[in-house]
């Protein structure tokens, strides 16, 4: 997905404020808008400030460091229009789209560099030691927690992956693909999947995030149950750093002194760029199955995924809503009129009248590994009272897996403030985190003219616990970044305090800074300074993001 | 197992010098002792050097240092004694026990220390930085590379675990349990499971080595291909290090930047004294079946193993012997006089007279699942050709699966030289490293007078690749250490320069040291000299381990 480095058009606001453009738009339903309604009242939109030249600081890069920018890359790789500089300046969290939908500046670099190989990322590192000039890797720009999102340095550059996003090479006996940074979910399932084989990590940034964005921040996807999470994918990294370039992992496993490349995944960019990936691929599967079922309780589909979990029973996707987003998902996309009502009756006859969606999809080898599985897993389910609803919703679900940041855009024009959080631990603490979470959600948001809605899933399942991932949805207006930030502040308290870790999959950014002292404590802290002091000894790598900046 | 601070006894000879002590000899078969004759000649015996108080050098630390640590830990923590000290100066490789044999005493620390607490270790740590004094870590004692091994400094001490190895506590719901350093194998499985519970890690090191031993060295087990690494247990640990305490991990899964712990995993003793550690647990299998069958080659075993593991079909351990290793077991334990012609004739007839050993212990939560799975994987394996041999073999192998260091304790007896190394790469690469491991051993102890016997089996199987695990046999006799250290190090050469890794699970240690450097590479070994400098500013962490001290 190369940014054009264009001039500024007409479509400039919809591109720098928008994560869907047509042909996707997606409009929400009067279910859902009546639902929303109903819940946390009507939505009040805030004009959008159409993005124009003027806006964009000037350029400020002094004339020496351009022209040994210019050398190192080509001059067509340094890009200094508005536009290209506009678009590399923030990530995408809700505070990030109110700030793009507010047209604010204040983020954009100097200049935007594509680097069109691993030496070229060194050559340009060394020229930016050299001159003191901050750095920030930009692969796919949709960090939720400012992992992209600029300090305010006006000579800062953007080193964008766009142009380092190339398959290098499949081994297809090993089960190994090693690709480029820039390189998005998208286009390598498409180059694996003419192979026969795919990578399976599916978050719903899919679209649109780059593989080195992945690794960079230790993403999971939503089939991480099967597939793994990205930091059991990857093999081995290369990086290009201020001090040289760093290859770390060795496959498949290795004794050989602590795993330096578990540095390197969850760098988020202040180490060094990512400039090349090896990462375990698999075969397709060719048996497939996604189903929902109703468990009579989230206590009770707790119960349910542990047992399946610690019994090696677990689909490839599984996910749990609480009641709260039970009630949300089948009032904005179940069945309607006497459908619903036939729905209703079945379930409540069946004891799970008010109880927790459960979808699973199953990706096997062989339809008889995947019947035996299921079978086993069922058996398990029934005993938890879980009941099927069939294949339906698990479709439904799959069929629009990747819609959210789509909705999101719809509900910022509706004037909502939607906005998510994610944690995890084990199991046994797993429901206390669940209300902790949930009651400070509410808490912080809850006003006399304001009351919030909050729902959750476990995305991911463990052996020994799972995630569990919140949406926040209210009526927005002014003032919507400063309430969000106060409610993200207290939020990310509780969930440490109650033992949750404060990112499961969306990694620290600049925006959890604050709180990854209190979760790896003073040694870890130390730690983390004194690798980014070998690494990047001026600290020129992403600043803020990991290790707060002093002020 | 508690090492009593005792005086020099009769027994004490053989305390020193062997793993196995009586009830558990064991005698070298007719057969065996045949075999081992007609592929290496004779073993040249080489007298062993009774151990002597006179022997044990001198106490030598300071008073004031005594003083310190008696009031740090009790006086009845602080062991003095020769055998104690003797006791704890070095490891289990195949040089330690020819020094072990030799008396050599160079390597005995000044005292022994008991701690019974992580705030003892703390205390002793910070003791011996004010005075610099080195401190080596000593849990089973196993280590084949050196990682126990003291360097010669008279004024340096051990820290026992043996009485820091208490279950701290059982989480069943989450599945997790908490012990101390210094539990064995043995007592954590007794433990375990009285509550429905294991661990499954079980080298073959199992009935003296350390669960903290387990950690500090990325150990994997017998069983890992099934109940996974050491480093796919653990979710937390706890170290005492000389800047303070390090408790690093975060259940089940965090994205809150780079894995911290991964560099507590395999940081043998160099970084601190691990004092705790968290580990997923499993409840115990229901369904159990160990077998044995015959690749028409090692060559095909390969292929069919790398199918299982790319299609999830594995066994929990699953064995691969080269055909070397495949004759030597047959010779050894097989079936004699008729049998084994009735058998050579069944596998002639199906094509595998020359064939690979494949074991295979399958442990499933049911039954239902274990016939599943095997039935797949029996497909899959009758593709490549391999044949059954049925349970008889397999129920074998498992009975004798922890025989490995007594047997050593009687070839040593007999005076052969005997040693292992393992290694592992990717499934594309795998026979072309087994091939020149393989040369390098041969070539590297061959001479006029001696032939060795080299042969090797796949361990642990990945989806991406496999260890491989050699054993080298040879008479041996006086010279043996100089002999076999020289043959260690271009074997060593060798692995790195074909792709594989220079250790799959028996860690760096001293022995490794040398190869880590082109393993991690320029920027890996300066980010461990970082992390060394962070956590052990003054160097006394079991100095020389991972990171080579200057001569």
């Amino acid at each position: 997905m190369t940014v054009n480095p264009l001039a500024l058009t007409p479509d400039s606001t919809d591109r720098f404020t928008r994560w869907g453009r047509s042909p996707k738009p997606v409009a929400l339903s009067q279910l859902a808008q009546a639902f929303l309604e109903s819940q946390v009242g009507a939505g009040v939109p805030v004009a959008l400030t159409p993005v124009a030249k003027d806006l964009v600081p000037e350029f400020r890069l002094p004339a020496a460091v351009l022209a040994a920018l210019i050398a190192a890359v080509g001059e067509s790789q340094v890009l200094l229009d508005p536009m290209a500089r506009l678009l590399h300046s923030r990530g995408m969290s809700y505070v990030d789209m109110l700030h793009r939908r507010g047209a604010d500046t204040s983020t954009v670099p100097a200049a935007v560099l594509q680097p069109t190989s691993h030496d070229q990322v060194l050559e340009v590192l060394r020229i930016c030691v050299a001159h003191r000039i901050s750095v920030v890797p930009y692969g796919g720009g949709t960090s939720v927690v400012g992992g992209v999102t600029r300090p305010a340095d006006p000579i800062g550059i953007v080193i964008s992956l766009d142009e380092l996003s190339a398959l290098v090479s499949l081994d297809e006996v090993s089960g190994l693909v090693r690709v480029q940074p820039g390189m998005t979910g998208p286009v390598l399932e498409r180059l694996l999947g003419a192979r026969g084989f795919t990578l399976g990590h599916l978050p719903q940034s899919w679209e649109r995030a780059s593989i080195g964005g992945y690794a960079a921040t230790r993403s999971a996807g939503q089939a991480s149950t099967g597939y793994g999470r990205i930091d059991d994918m990857i093999e081995s990294v290369t990086l290009a750093t201020p001090i040289g370039t760093w290859s770390a992992g060795r496959v498949p496993a290795s004794a050989a002194g602590p795993n330096l490349m578990q540095l390197a995944l969850g760098s988020e960019g202040a180490f060094g760029v990512i400039t090349e990936i090896t990462l375990r691929v698999r075969r397709l599967a060719i048996a497939r199955r996604y189903e929902g079922a109703i468990a009579p309780s989230l206590a009770a589909g707790i119960d349910a995924c542990r047992e399946l979990a610690q019994l090696g029973l677990t689909s490839a996707v599984i996910r749990l809503s609480d009641e709260a987003e039970t009630v949300a998902t089948l009032a904005m996309s179940g069945p309607v009129g006497v459908k619903r009502k036939i729905f209703d009756r079945y379930l409540a006859a069946r004891g799970v009248g008010q109880g927790a969606l459960l979808i699973m999809g199953w990706e096997e080898h062989s339809a008889a590994i995947l019947t035996a599985r299921r079978d086993a897993a069922w058996a398990v389910l029934k005993k938890f009272g879980v009941v099927s609803i069939g294949k339906g919703v698990g479709s439904t679900w799959e069929h629009g897996r990747y819609s959210g940041p789509y909705l999101r855009d719809t509900l910022l024009d509706s004037g909502y403030l939607v906005e998510t959080f994610e944690t995890a631990t084990s199991w046994v603490e797993l429901p206390k985190l669940h209300e902790v979470a949930r009651r400070a959600a509410l808490a912080a948001l809850v006003d006399p003219e304001h009351t919030p809605y909050v729902m959750s899933h476990i995305s991911h399942v463990y052996e020994t616990g799972a995630s569990l991932y919140f949406t926040v949805i209210d009526s927005g207006g002014a003032g919507s970044i400063k309430r969000w930030v106060a409610a993200k502040a207290a939020i990310s308290s509780a969930l440490h305090s109650a033992g949750g870790t404060i990112t499961h999959h969306h990694a620290i950014g600049r925006d959890h800074a604050p709180w990854l002292g209190a979760e790896v404590g003073p040694v870890g802290m130390g730690l983390l300074r004194a690798i980014k002091s070998e690494l990047d000894p001026t600290g020129i790598m992403n600043p803020g993001v990991l290790i707060q900046v002093a002020d």
